[in-house]
């Protein structure tokens, strides 16, 4: 609060109001813990959410190579827990935060290297735009995590990785840590330093996913699942058929796409059809070349990895090129147009294929969420 | 309601209670359209359900003999709409119901055949135990049927049948035909005698399933899916799959089954987890060979067809041997066993398969399910 | 059916089409226990609801007189268990049910009767036109029961009634005993003879009334309410006040009542706003002296009896005077109309006052609720 | 964070692990705005939530002395809006935030004055201590506010307040604006300076109370009630006298109350049941004179504020007496006993009564809450 601000309300009467009666009373607030709405209401109140954070955008290679470093450097264990790096939105003072309420970070496990054990309330998952090597241990259910894959766990799993191949690996960790942070409802437990020999195998399929892998198929003795997903492994192959079916029905002229040549999948959870996570939403789109998004803005925020392609972003007032790997934020409220390159030349599937997590079913299940579309009243 | 019955309550006091006054009572009853309960009540509140229907199975070679007979002499077109031959529960006094709630009949079309496309409001499915090349057209979306396909197909939506084939197709038909007749809310409207050349197609997926027949992946641009499931097919390369996952993680000590040899998957919605049609739960069962299935009654009736393999059953005091293609009826509250043959010579999975549907999801919306297994509380 | 396709009537057996493969197929059908879909689809799938059942008028002097005499005649006890005298309706062939899905009775209790204690799943209420005296002890729980008083009375719990006074006391209920017996879903259990001393105590108000009976307040403490409402009165006066209370709305200009000069509540589970029973609606009516409603049909049925005031109805093709206490049944999608007499000598609040009750929250939960009211779309 | 690891530590520059290569690594860091999990872990990941807010107390006299002061110094008009004074959590830094999720003010009018109509998705209410005579008008609905009374507001409704008595009147604001500011949610929009004639008017009832304020039943032609209480005004004589009948159900021998001595009423939404705003619970306890609360923690914050009696409180580490008027404020996870004075002089009730609100509704949405409860398992 600004002590200077005598003048409370727009329509006060001219003349000297910071007379000693206003003093008193400030010096007043002051002393018993109390701070006047008047002087504060344009920032906590304004007409649309203004965001603290900044559209920004991180570099995949700036990313890999100190995550590199750090392999080479910092040790994984107990205490520290990952060998995790956080995007710090430049808004938000330095704090590891992505967004106010997302957590967004690149890890690293050098060959033959254990993270160990743990489980936490905050929700998590692990989305890989290269390489393979690192089994993640959900519950003592073994999941690869190879390229394109997406590796949804929920709150208060255990949970440890190791990596199994002879390369270092890295993959991107979204989490809602900061939300937790925040709302001050986080709780934390460590597990074991290592898992036991039988978890540490490593098989193609998790056992979640032969349960709840089948499309449309529950298992009848079906554990109570939970509020998260209980499908650890959501494949790329099954994300890029069912990306390239969107397009494919577009092209025959059928409905499919959510808008002209943008295709885009969320990530469920197949026990309700809900989000994956109760606070984090997951998606993948995909635009064909040449073509862009319409302009949109949504209540929350929004990180995203380019996984394929390359194009163009514009968020709020930044203007970015994006390529393979590069992440960027889009803060609440702020205008969003993705435009994909003419050319596609280095994407497997000749198109910008961009992952993205927000906070939506957080706004969701509170009746505060709104989304506008340029051209669409919505 | 029996006139003869005078004695009103169990302890009722002795003498001649025919009395000129009762009399007078019970001409007055009837002449106001009126019953006392307590010559009643036994009927209408027993201990627990006791069901009009009875246990009955209907043999796969007789019904498929039928069927084709009718095949040579009944055409198909506006009015009868469709050569369905419904299974006739014997304690239900000719109706042509399978159970109080449920409809099952085997359908039937020649080669070139069209059945018209119609609505209604009543939910239905198809389940193909053999055979193939028709295709069902739903809203415009041909879906090819085959050999373990399961079908939904929720109410309201238009759909219309040809066969496109050489060969004669058999399949059954779920519907909660004598639920909606009994509560009377059933609507009916008919649509074109034969769908356009263009949705005459005969594509290997449906549109529906390319758009929703990826695991855990919805489509962002999904139109409103209602309240039956919008994947129009379930194949049975999948069921198939799902079945031998959970045996495989019996087999290597892990939870996934319903007990022990027994496997079962819920045909669910994938949108929100749910029954795949909101009257009629449908599920796939799989009992090893020599296994049995714990004694268990249920509140709600349901059909069952022997997909593959052999076994015994034993439903209420009733006793069946069961053959590929055999249809059974459970009642509501009857004890059920099912065993599977110790040789399972003529089964492709080496085991029974059971395609299974019911009238749960009605009772669970209306809190009034209850479930009894042997051995265990639930 | 369409005139081309005459084989398939099964009741067309002479003539040159009742050939000797007709026969043997329909031997056939008779043998295996089949019925065919094309000789019954129009009774079974009719373009919209056309019920078995009839409007029908029960006039109140009749069922009271008939009550009445019952009383004198007939013991109440164990077996019989509740001196109830249902409505049949005339189009349902003698059974003892109103609609295809509600039972209606009148129920009657002499001077120091006891009804003995028993529970069951149906779902049940008592409705008081007139009289005052019982109460009714649910769950341990004594609940007075006086004209215009609404009381809810959940599947599976515990009750008994006792008459306190000097007079004999006669009240409705109601229940979904059709509906659970033909979906075989019912549990009975009998209880004590007569509720303890204790239990028959009679208080001005119930613990359930202490506990529920504040606005929008709910005890911190609640014990599991479950599906049915744990509040067991809804007193006249409230429901009287909260009706006034719409009319004067409409008096200043306000919204608030359902249409012109018709006022209307509905009675809900205080825990979770739904309706007061899993399977059944409950309203209570008021039309202004002179004022018409508007025509409506829906999918399901509906018993309203007068309450105060008097009029005329149109319900499908019939047409009644009504008065107080009179009870009337509107089946499934029978057009209804409702008319309040131009002179409102008799009634205490000057209009038509009737109480309700349908079958409508079974549609609501399946999906399968329609409305249609005149001049509006709905 | 393990010893063994201590290279990862951020503020460990000196000695040797301060490497030429660790130094390069975290300047990376910096330069490219990230931040690594091992150096924050403790913080952002505790082993259950850690508070930044304290629990405090406030006195009611100098919240009204200075809010008086206030009132004579500083006009209210557009712009301000509103004469409030909020509490600022002294662990938070000065911001006016009760805790991190809640809004707790004193707000003042003078004789005569008005605050300005707007409207914003921050969901509010007031509560009353002491003091009448402000109308709050919202949607045109002018709500009279007196000792004892809730208010719930949902969010974006047009709200507007107007002195119409002769004496000032002070009452607190509850809202969540600390969360709607931190998870950047919020929108405002300013309406008319003054409300018309006729929304000044000063009736008894709002026509909210009379279109929902009786107990369990629910206006037929209700406007659509969306996720916040369509009943504006919940009346202390029902909230009494539901605390009063708790205790007699106590002393009756009768469950009912939350545990021994203590009565307690959640403010609900009557057209669902659930709480009465989205993001806040509200609730009346009562402490019989004499008795303690059992020691209770649980996930999310709470603000009390005594309404009659007086007592002690445990909150953390603090304890303070506690008396009329004064509030405090209980940050997550911080456990809690509450003490009601063995003598209740100046009690109406005789108990200590307390208006509790809290954000458990957002963690409750969310699967993230948590209850402790010494002596019971929860």
């Amino acid at each position: 609060m600004d002590a200077a601000i005598p003048a409370v309300v727009s329509d006060a009467p001219d003349g000297p109001e910071a007379t000693t009666g206003l003093r008193a009373l400030y010096d007043g607030f002051e002393r018993e813990s109390l701070v006047p709405l008047w002087t504060q209401i344009g920032d906590l109140m304004p007409p649309h959410p203004q965001s603290k954070a900044k559209p920004h955008v991180w570099r995949w290679q700036n990313l890999l190579s100190l995550a590199d470093l750090a392999g080479h450097l910092v040790p994984v264990g107990r205490g520290g827990e990952r060998r995790a790096i956080a995007l710090a939105n430049p808004g938000l003072h330095g704090q590891p935060f992505a967004t106010p309420t997302l957590w967004a970070a690149i890890q690293y496990l050098m060959p033959g290297e254990d993270a160990p054990e743990h489980r936490h309330t905050q929700h998590a998952f692990r989305f890989v735009v290269a390489g393979e090597g690192v089994w993640t241990v959900v519950n003592g259910d073994p999941v690869a995590m190879r390229r394109g894959d997406f590796l949804p766990q929920g709150g208060w799993a255990w949970h440890a990785h190791h990596n199994a191949a002879t390369t270092p690996m890295a993959w991107i960790d979204g989490l809602d840590i900061p939300y937790s942070y925040y709302t001050e409802s986080q709780f934390f437990e460590p597990g074991r330093d290592r898992v036991s020999a039988a978890e540490r195998a490593t098989p193609e399929r998790s056992r979640s996913e032969r349960l709840w892998g089948h499309p449309g198929l529950a298992p009848l003795g079906r554990p109570d699942s939970g509020a998260a997903s209980p499908l650890l492994a959501y494949r790329w192959a099954d994300t890029d058929q069912a990306l390239r079916d969107q397009l494919l029905l577009e092209d025959q002229g059928y409905p499919g796409a959510v808008e002209p040549g943008h295709a885009a999948v969320r990530y469920t959870n197949p026990a309700d059809g809900r989000d994956v996570l109760p606070t984090i939403r997951c998606e993948m789109h995909r635009v064909r070349s040449g073509m862009a998004t319409a302009q949109r803005r949504e209540v929350g925020s929004s990180v995203y990895q380019v996984f394929d392609g390359s194009g163009t972003v514009a968020a709020g007032d930044s203007n970015w090129d994006i390529a393979r790997g590069d992440m960027f934020v889009v803060p609440s409220w702020s205008p969003l147009t993705i435009v994909s390159s003419a050319t596609a030349a280095n994407s497997e599937s000749g198109a910008l294929d961009l992952f993205r997590f927000s906070d939506a079913p957080i706004f969701e299940a509170l009746h505060a969420h709104r989304v506008q579309v340029a051209g669409r009243d919505r």
